[in-house]
């Protein structure tokens, strides 16, 4: 198959399927979203061409001006994100809004999944016509998931999603990265309380523009308002976000209903201020500056491994490095070194056959 | 300050501190970890210098044959980590061990820290002559945490300490990461059972050799042994990590201390179990060749970003991603292109000069 060959079956194939994508097929969403998870050199290139006719197609590219908004959602295993992300979604449905949930899943680099998988969640979310719901990847590395990630939002927005929920699980790095892709962040606690607001980080609360305690119904309702204070006591502590907005602490039940269509009042009420005071374009511009810094380790790291030279320098020095002989970071130096050289020869190749 | 001057101040550095180190000075250990924990240059300089010191008064280097056993520690917010470790800690310190604490906190990028702070944590380990316990440092990148927990562990068994735990917080990435740097991983739950499991993912799962249900006491006594049942259960389900093994699930309180006893037992079982199997050398190998991997990353980046034109084509470029003129990738892979070019020239230039 010639060169020439495969570029012009993938313009074709990046061309309709951006095509069908603007039009708003789910069918054409959930495979671009796809080729955004494959690491195959063919399928990142069809990605690339999508996302430069997607810019062709609206020139400000990922400003502000195309009135989505992007919500991290974040909160410790059992918290219950999922029953919440489904209940304030329905909600936001019924306001004529049209959502899409995507999974950032960074602790599934072995095999991957929750033990009782991601099929039975969100379950009438995922029948609705308006919104479309993503299931967890199987991840590989934190930054492959985050530039999927960001690739999978701008897919959603140009299907004509305008709500788009990224949902993170744990407390750890992946919330730093969803809060960094997103203009909204919200965490979600459980009616615990002193347990719960001791493990979540100084960093993570700084992040966060609204708190939601969910549970708050029946017996935990009272544990609810507790841990409410509690967390509202923390914030006022801390250096807010942002000047024109004060963290927000609420508490709502998916069970009941309870607070739902307050908290989803909150989350408009926040979209339309940092619209108003231009800091929701501020933050596109800072999550453009943050997408470039995970591409540039991205990119450098995968023309690193590819190089066969690497590869076989890598697999030279792992074995004296497992046999103890070499330090790992003298064996690094070495084999970066080489590929320094490489790449340079290499590319004096490639000027001489110009 | 000339080179030659700053070289020799460095080997005396390095190599009286690597002697104070060998001899069990706290003191020298604690300088070794600050010094692991630092990015300046001249730091990393006296880092590597020292490891390869170490390496020469143990030729066979990271082998198990030190016998020296590193537990990873993990679980999610508020199931007593510290409590626990505490207890497991005192009691190996009573069996005639020596013990080091280490903490990787991936969740702490922005300002670091827990809203307690960590310095009530551990307080009669922290005391105790046998112990040297080391609080979470505000975190960076989670390649860098993990690239100085490796170093600090080296530098904990060089001065004389023969238990190094690992502890890591909440349900993510770094589980995999500290997993990849100890012979045995401890995963510990909470009684509250169902919820909990449901949080923790697959992967982290297939990970455990020991789970440990905690706060088996008072009234939560019958709910930790349901939590320990059902987590017995889901990793009968499981590919076994080792033949050699089969994770074992126990049920303990640090309040009353039943159970701390066994749990330690069982710890030391695996011990000799792997050891006599050669499979905790086969892990330490594992172990080394996962460091080689994360120093190249760390090394190929700060040489990447600390280039100057890099630098500066970065700052030009972000300002056209930043206004939605230019795609991440695209930008990417110009400032990439150039470094690959500048660095090769640079490489050119030194071969003239020699």
């Amino acid at each position: 198959m010639s060169d020439q060959f495969s570029r012009t079956r993938r313009n074709v194939d990046s061309n309709s399927l951006t095509q069908a994508l603007c039009s708003g097929s789910r069918r054409a969403l959930a495979r671009a979203i796809t080729f955004a998870e494959s690491t195959r050199a063919d399928h990142r290139q069809l990605v690339d061409d999508m996302l430069l006719r997607l810019r062709e197609r609206s020139p400000v590219g990922d400003g502000a001006n195309r009135a989505t908004l992007r919500i991290g959602v974040s909160g410790a295993p059992g918290v219950g994100k999922s029953t919440l992300i489904e209940a304030l979604g329905l909600a936001a449905i019924s306001a004529g809004r049209r959502l899409a949930v995507l999974a950032v899943d960074p602790s599934s680099s072995l095999s991957g999944g929750s033990i009782l998988g991601d099929k039975t969640r969100m379950p009438e979310l995922s029948r609705h016509e308006a919104a479309f719901v993503r299931p967890s990847p199987a991840g590989t590395t934190l930054g492959g998931v985050t530039r999927r990630t960001r690739e999978s939002i701008v897919f959603c927005e140009a299907a004509g999603f305008d709500l788009i929920v990224v949902e993170t699980v744990g407390v750890g790095q992946s919330e730093v990265s969803v809060a960094g892709m997103t203009d909204l962040f919200v965490l979600l606690l459980s009616p615990g309380g002193g347990d719960e607001l001791q493990g979540i980080k100084r960093g993570i609360m700084e992040l966060t523009d609204i708190a939601l305690v969910t549970k708050a119904d029946g017996e935990l309702n009272a544990a609810a308002g507790r841990a409410a204070s509690e967390c509202a006591n923390a914030l006022r502590l801390m250096r807010p976000r942002s000047s024109h907005w004060r963290a927000v602490v609420q508490t709502c039940s998916a069970l009941t209903g309870a607070g739902i269509a307050d908290a989803l009042q909150v989350m408009f009420d926040y979209e339309r201020t940092m619209r108003d005071c231009s800091e929701l374009e501020a933050r596109r511009r800072a999550q453009a500056s943050e997408w470039l810094r995970s591409e540039i380790t991205e990119q450098l790291m995968s023309r690193f491994t590819a190089d066969s030279e690497v590869q076989q320098a890598w697999r030279e020095l792992d074995e004296q490095v497992r046999r103890g002989e070499m330090p790992a970071s003298d064996a690094a130096q070495t084999i970066i070194a080489g590929f320094l050289r490489d790449s340079s020869s290499q590319q004096a190749n490639d000027k001489l056959k110009q």
